[in-house]
């Protein structure tokens, strides 16, 4: 997306936000009027951006229906911040607004105690399907879906079915409307149908004859990983959630799927920046946060670098023989960390996607050999050229023996090339199989790892090929 | 996700492949029955794990309808490898039963000549929506819209709406049929409701007066970033697609928007690893590909080190006389390295979610240096106490000015960490800036930056700490 894009999406939220202001300050009476055509996703962001003691105002001043839309789309340490100010009757009345889903996770990202206040005042039905929706951790299934969803029973009509539709619709349900649960006397998911099939459906017609009754389905306590994998290998707009005996306890929706993917793949890419994922947006992450995950990592890589000094010290005298070599040491190991690099964003995305599973690792490490025997070629003849050529234009006087420094430094680089690739490719394989995740190989850890074996591997060639001129 | 939930789930049509197989050969007849409970995803799968030779002997067993199904979850480009192979008629046969969207993205992956000669043996109807489609870049609003979705007139009412809803819906549409736009003479979208609000209207009513007047639309030439942050901030099922005069052109499926999502991201994880984006899955890459994405970023990155190396060359006197400080420089720079690419991890994260825009970068830098500052004094101090600890238990022999030593590793450390973190945290937004992709901002290159600064400070401090001791 350009720059422009950005700018204008962002504005709704910023241009009306002053107007706004000022209103709260002067008749918060006609906020409801003057905001009627903006989306809840607007508004949501306008209360993030105003002061936080006149968000409370801002969300009294509206219908209380539109109120629960709007704290469906605010972010969630604000929208419990919002609430635990609020009297908890007031709270409880704008949860009761919210879809079942939404309400528990506003719940559960509160204090215990004021959660629990708010749910003391919530109405008997929906205290006991939000404290349904509770015993759910926030990252399975359970913990994602809502329990309104539209079901029939399997031995109804088309027009029974409909009818039935209509009622739920009226009641004012809102979400996982598009598509139609079929079930059986005991609660057991047999069926789907989307409500287009329904209308579509010949008059007369048995809902047991006219639903799929192949049902992708997900169990409760399964991953939100395995959800989102559900949802995009088969198109879904819901998944339905189901429990040990296939009965149908709720349904998660596509726009909850998204915000999991997109989770998901924050904490992969930060992983693979080497720190552990954060728990929120970068902007509303403490310094303290942003320390505790950034530190660890940091320190295990700074602490594994210690081996490379060692095998330095280990090579001291070849330096002191000939300081030429160490000029190189940067260059040298520098190229199996970048290729590592790459091979390891390959590999874990490809992975993340299951485009690869554990089973594939001897194939790619054979593509890997390959790719990585070719580009270490290419980077080893660069290196070798220009040591030559610096040599050469007297840039630099690395003394008589010159090829064959030039020799050690592209031998170097094409057996670093070669094991950084491979060390990248390999690692996410490795870091699965026993049973870590793989996007816990990150760029840093593999130049980390390679950076021993470079050093390793360049005072050994040195060795090999200056003895009795060099050292 | 477990290792054994991604199994599990792969098995479907691991499982069945070989008994489709078996069917294959012996009485292809039966397919059609035999797979009548699969998902068509499944399907799909089983034709990309089975010989090429018999896809097309497989799709043709089954009724046209389904085979189209299969069809549009099979793979690009091998979609686009069994449609060339066809007969241009059989091939139009089965593309007329894929949703427009899907026929028109398969002819765009498929030689030109191939898919003009499908073209034309389309039906009209489907040739003359196809070629619409055709016109829109694939990675624009208008190149993943379909024409398949449900428009009624703002002067109708309830009934005659949901009439011809139930005559779209029996003509056999499937896609973008949970909401209804409302057009006006002029073709332009006025308002939308979504297929359950139209069932819970009150009879009698026009739909003028119960659709919701505000909706986010998005261009047809706008960028699919774009359509992907409208779906993910909005909380949306479809897309409307407008032209520049409001005009409804077609509507984005939520399917469609997860696949962009998943893709941008795949392109900025390899990015972020330091290679060109790839336009296959991995395994679907040639080697080819694979090298003409990674060598040249390796290449200038390459060319890159020779600076460090460079450096390390202009300090070479200082290597000569206390050749104990080169010991300790894959040490130092690599922890620049690492620290800044924690901090491009979190940024164009951020940046790609819009969490942040360009207009933050004072505020993230005076966050950084303070956190660059905390990391570097952390990591500083480690290195300093390993090499007075290293001297001590006799591990190396720095010689008596071992404390000089450790304070010049320490003090450098606490440097590079600042910078690295520092340079870590504005690169993308610099690269925004310039009008580049700030996820081009890799792991390697903030490593590559980096070095050669941590050389020159490791050798500067040096010169300061050392001079008269070692120096």
């Amino acid at each position: 997306m350009s720059p422009d894009q950005r700018e204008k999406e962002r504005s709704v939220a910023a241009l009306v936000a002053p107007d706004i202001l000022d209103l709260l300050e002067s008749e918060p009476g006609s906020i409801a009027a003057e905001t009627e055509e903006l989306h809840p996703a607007d508004l949501a962001d306008v209360a993030e951006l105003i002061p936080r003691e006149l968000v409370s105002l801002l969300l009294t001043s509206l219908p209380r229906e539109r109120a629960a839309s709007v704290l469906e789309y605010v972010d969630d340490d604000l929208r419990a911040e919002i609430l635990e100010a609020m009297d908890p009757d007031v709270a409880a009345g704008l949860l009761s607004g919210m879809t079942p889903d939404e309400r528990a996770d506003a719940l559960d990202e509160m204090d215990e105690e004021a959660a629990d206040e708010i749910l003391e005042e919530l109405p008997e039905r929906e205290r006991a399907e939000t404290e349904r929706l509770l015993q759910y951790e926030p990252d399975t299934a359970g913990g994602l879906m809502t329990t309104e969803f539209v079901s029939v029973p399997d031995s109804q009509t088309v027009e029974e079915a409909l009818a039935a539709v209509r009622i739920i619709a009226r009641a004012g349900r809102r979400e996982a409307m598009g598509t139609v649960y079929v079930v059986d006397g005991r609660g057991v998911l047999s069926g789907v149908l989307s409500l287009r099939e329904l209308l579509a459906a010949p008059e007369g017609a048995r809902i047991s004859d006219i639903a799929w009754s192949e049902v992708v389905t997900v169990q409760a306590t399964a991953d939100r990983e395995e959800v989102a994998q559900l949802t995009s290998n088969y198109d879904l707009v819901a998944v339905p959630v189901v429990d040990a005996d296939s009965r149908l306890l709720g349904v998660i929706t596509v726009d909850d799927v998204i915000d999991v993917i997109q989770e998901e793949q924050t904490e992969d890419v930060q992983k693979f920046g080497g720190l552990e994922a954060l728990e929120d947006p970068y902007l509303q992450s403490s310094i303290g946060d942003l320390l505790k995950k950034r530190s660890p990592w940091l320190l295990v890589l700074f602490v594994g670098q210690m081996f490379t000094a060692a095998a330095m010290g280990y090579f001291q005298s070849e330096i002191d023989a000939a300081t030429v070599l160490a000029l190189f040491v940067p260059l040298v190991i520098s190229s199996g960390g970048n290729s590592g690099s790459q091979a390891t964003s390959l590999i874990i995305r490809a992975l993340a996607l299951q485009e690869l599973t554990a089973r594939d690792w001897f194939r790619v490490m054979g593509r890997e050999l390959f790719i990585g025997l070719i580009l270490g070629l290419m980077l080893g003849v660069v290196g070798l050229l220009r040591v030559v050529a610096w040599q050469w234009m007297g840039i630099s006087q690395f003394g008589e023996h010159y090829v064959l420094l030039a020799s050690t430094v592209g031998a170097t680089v094409v057996g670093v090339v070669l094991f950084g690739t491979l060390t990248g490719a390999m690692l996410p394989f490795f870091l699965k199989r026993l049973g870590f995740d793989p996007a816990s190989a990150s760029a840093p850890l593999v130049a980390t790892l390679v950076d021993v074996t470079g050093v390793v591997l360049y005072f050994t060639i040195a060795l090999l090929l200056l003895r009795g001129t060099l050292l």
